[in-house]
């Protein structure tokens, strides 16, 4: 009998062994072509990419998968594409007519940037979600709009003092890069074509201006809005990393969205650091209780997660505000979402490109009902409910809800004391964001109410919501302006 | 031969696993009955419980560990809780009779809030260590403390700006609970009842205040002070959890107390994070060098370590002080640890319920004595010499004395220059916290003074201790504050 | 069939045991006794070796290894030290006669403090490169130039106010080892004996100035320069701590060195947290894409990378500037690379003890030339196009120079407004960093324009380059220099 369960034991390895020396992915030819130098030149991606599902799983094989563990969106793939592994060629030649910058490339013809549009022929609901969402637009929301564009450029601009004034340059185009649109995207143009160096001798190649960037809205050469890489880093284009809290650190940090932050502190991140090397983070649909224990950020706001039961409690998004009624930074008040992702054709009652007046009346027409605020919100809480009681749950709405009111009406303190500066002439309103005054305006409302109301959201970061970029400074900082404004007057 | 040797083998493989496959723990019908419906409602927790010790260990297996293996302090545990395991209604069903927030459930009496009254049926050493300790008295501390109050008023207040003048309402409830309450600790009080909706229809549950909280002080509604889960997050209760730094974060943090800051920049921390995931953090007794390689914030501050060799080198401890002398945070001085874990009782020369006096003086009849300072103090290095010799920790401590000397003296300066302020007329004495002076005063001991102390006192975060939030602002901070005086005196 | 492939199995695992068992390192005698008592009294220590490298492998075997997998660099150990690990005794009884911290202990001759040129022995290579570099000069760098150590002074020195002016005592030994000299190193020097008292009772030791410390530059009591535990800490001197960021992250951080913060918020660091666990960052040689994703701060700096086929893709080296080109932190304006580690002995043309004049004009003698600049960086690049395109790595570089460019001109506007500033004496120019206005000055090129060269260097952090410590910061800051000197002239 025991020999029987040995020989049992050691099929089993025998037969997993065999197995996965029988699986080789098939790569197309393309492929095996792009490798054959890659694996010299550029060798770290090609492993990356070796690491990835993309190179182990036939599309085909993808496809027989049950609805919830399906990783593809898509119903149907083309022969050319399901029976080879998703390799270089696969990505990098779709679509040539569409990508400007498409180059001829040791006898192919390839693209530089892989765009949303290319993923979407295995990945469509995803890419579709993503277009409409804010993320998609985050270069012209913040290009278009005047407002924001005078921001951009009172920050970054090259300055000199000249007769006593600081006098600003236009902002250049790499700094731009390197600072905004890092994260909002940069816009990649053509400019034609150029010879570089390279370790195998020139070779001519597509000029493409503002590259390379990843932002999240990145106008890419075919014309699509977005960079999947944001999230899911080249060229392992991995779930795991975009479900796990540094990708979205990347951008959503303090001062201005201390979301990372205060996820840090807070008991959620105490315990995902603390026990998340015990968990599951590729697994797919996600297992609440099972596959984790405390929520990241890509779980709250757009996974798919089961009961253990296999039950969906939240189904997956990749419109990053499925989940949020209100909007909670950025901008001088809270607000409900935006209708659409383009935020670009807001115009509030005083004529400007924002959600809310300077006053903080709602530009409502482009804001989503009361209806839709509490559907979403309805989602979220769904969500919470799988840990929490309603009890808890509604406890710390409540305080969520009052701590938005009180840090708007903080901001509307502050906004009153500016526009007494404004009237009696000690700044001027033509720039709302240059001169001291204004700057200590921005703060109170760009970083510490939205660090309070972060901490509030995820109920968490006390220390922060008082102390670190919160109520202290929030009411230090009115002290200073005020002191600031009682100067001035008593001066004059 | 070989035969022999498989066959041993196999056994031991075999036998293990129909052990595990036998071991099913025992669970009290209660709890299987809460389990029928919470594993469908709220299945996140009932994970959480699953992967815990509780759920997997009876009580009475627990009491018959070696002693310095338990995790359990107490020698005797009643029929009903011993044969089961430490399951749902084991812990929420404890002392009904002092729990105002029991309430009829499903036909069962349950309690909302489970307390460290009902964890000590288990747990009376910690409970009683715990109880006595200024983190059980943190809400009473803050808010009995006339002092103090005004500071988080001042802080946490909302603010308007009526004619040039700031005026500030009283703190909310919802704002206090977010922020200096969230970690000191909620009075929750039951005010009746009230229906609520939940997945399941409506039910009827206490309407309890200022709930949720974790707080460290938090008032439990059977009157007991506390709140284990502040560091052993529900439903794991898990020990890792606690020794682990991001526990200790979530409140211990800069600006006003980065004890978690200048952890993670010292060389203990950078061995931590380098290298904790081949250690083992689970382990009870907790042997130094084998199971770890550098301490955490619990194993300096509280943990039971032993040697390789078993024997003790420092006793398990939830009072948090037990190891400390000096007092390096959150008062205006260093001072002597207080006697008792209520500091509320202490007055000083001037009559202000602080340690020290503004001008330094110390309130010694409600601190500990020289010798017992001497006494927890060997207790500390005690420990560190599991690693040092004695001639590195004397270095150790007496740059450590000398730092909190010099920092001392720095707000000996701050402080001299305040009371020529108040003097002069330059700013109101009687909120000593509201004006730009003021709040420059507080900058000076409550975040510069202690972040240097910290770094000194965990001998790292030299960079942190000479310009994040040390002595370069210490520095640039008097000389702003002496700007300011000169400016007015000079405008008189 | 399938019993032989048991037999091979069971072989194969008893085998490794067995070896595993046999496998008893050779003690030195002399290590022997320490570790009798030592295993006992600082069990820490021990255990903590118990599981490097030192104590695993004898140095005769690590010299049959392949050239490429070696970690020691001598051809050549005398058999007293090749045929034993290497134990206390092998690295704390070398070269008596340079030591002056040697001291009689327990019958055996022992230096406390093991050096560089004691680590030469067997790795002369490394200690050799790191011997010229900046960081062994590190100590002398700060305290042989003059206007660097006025910095320290006004910082650190204990302040107070007598007749409205700020008085600076002269900083202390203590206050100076717990900032400045802890990460650049402090002098140890052996004052005489003294005697202590320990678990055994009491025993002569060397009385050390300055101890403990472990900063890169430290001067030890042989003579030589350097601490290698600053980055392979005490007592398992591992490779992999090296190569993880939180060992740089101990000195090299915001606000003024901000390399780990802009990492963290970096797509290199965010895909190294992600993943890290499941990478080897012990191997040597390390294999790029195999071994790591990512790169860490060693990956790029000093560490020996190879590709998969093996082909090396950059040399080791402990000169960290060895891939260096320009030098972006700690001084006024970014400049080339000085020639050499020891830059006390640069004076620019007007005659003070920096790479640049205030004007921003180089002391090019003392700087790299322009070919050995572009040789350094063509090391970088190399190292880059690992992974990136040759299009990627000169559309980065082209932003990163940029940057350095814009920042530059930045501090010029500020520099030239404090040039009035003295002109008018408005300030003293006799300690440029004293007064509120210097103080704002030194923010500007220290804090700001470094942050935001890191970010741009490390192709990340774009919010830090934004808003955290960038052009924000940069903008207002020069707002309010130039608000301050308004004001000032035009009262007078």
């Amino acid at each position: 009998m025991f020999l029987s369960v040995i020989l049992t034991i050691l099929l089993i390895f025998c037969t997993s062994f065999s197995l996965s020396a029988q699986e080789k992915p098939l790569l197309s030819k393309e492929t095996q072509i792009c490798l054959s130098c890659h694996r010299i030149y550029t060798p770290g991606i090609v492993q990356d990419w070796q690491k990835s599902r993309h190179s182990q799983i036939l599309p085909e094989e993808a496809l027989k998968k049950p609805a919830l563990e399906q990783r593809i969106s898509t119903k149907d793939i083309s022969p050319n594409l399901s029976k080879v592994v998703v390799g270089c060629y696969e990505c990098h030649a779709l679509n040539p007519e569409k990508h400007k910058d498409n180059f001829a490339h040791m006898g192919y013809k390839i693209n530089v940037v892989v765009s949303p549009n290319d993923c979407q022929i295995c990945h469509p609901t995803e890419v579709n979600q993503y277009s409409g969402s804010k993320k998609a637009y985050a270069l012209g929301n913040l290009k278009k709009n005047a407002l924001y564009s005078t921001l951009v450029e009172t920050i970054i601009g090259l300055k000199e003092i000249k007769a006593d004034k600081i006098v600003s340059a236009q902002a250049t185009e790499f700094t731009k890069q390197e600072t905004c649109f890092a994260c909002h995207g940069t816009e990649i143009e053509v400019l034609g074509k150029k010879e570089i160096e390279t370790t195998v001798g020139k070779i001519e190649v597509p000029n493409l201006s503002n590259w390379p960037n990843q932002g999240v809205g990145r106008k890419n050469p075919d014309g699509s809005l977005g960079s999947c890489a944001a999230c899911h880093p080249r060229h392992s284009f991995s779930i795991e990393i975009a479900r796990k809290p540094y990708t979205c650190a990347q951008c959503h940090l303090e001062p201005d969205v201390p979301a990372w932050n205060v996820y840090k502190e807070s008991k959620h991140g105490n315990i995902y650091f603390s026990k998340y090397e015990e968990w599951n983070l590729k697994e797919v649909p996600w297992k609440l209780g099972q596959d984790f224990q405390a929520p990241t950020c890509a779980t709250c706001h757009n996974s798919l997660v089961v009961k253990p039961d296999g039950k969906i409690l939240t189904e997956r998004t990749h419109d990053f505000a499925a989940r949020l009624w209100v909007r909670l930074f950025g901008l001088v008040y809270s607000h409900p979402q935006p209708k659409q992702g383009d935020t670009s054709i807001i115009k509030n009652k005083d004529g400007l490109p924002l959600p809310t007046t300077f006053a903080g009346e709602l530009a409502a027409e482009y804001l989503i009902s009361e209806e839709e605020q509490i559907n979403r919100q309805t989602k979220m809480k769904t969500f919470c409910n799988g840990c929490h009681s309603s009890v808890w749950i509604s406890g710390h709405f409540a305080k969520m809800d009052n701590t938005t009111k009180e840090t708007d009406k903080m901001t509307i303190s502050a906004t009153k004391l500016l526009a007494k500066v404004w009237e009696l002439n000690l700044a001027d309103k033509t720039n709302p964001f240059d001169e001291a005054i204004e700057q200590k305006w921005v703060k109170q409302w760009l970083f510490y109410c939205n660090s309070i109301r972060y901490a509030s959201a995820m109920t968490g970061a006390p220390d922060y919501a008082a102390f670190k970029l919160g109520w202290w400074e929030l009411t230090n900082n009115l002290q200073e302006m005020n002191d600031w404004f009682n100067l001035r007057t008593k001066q004059k």
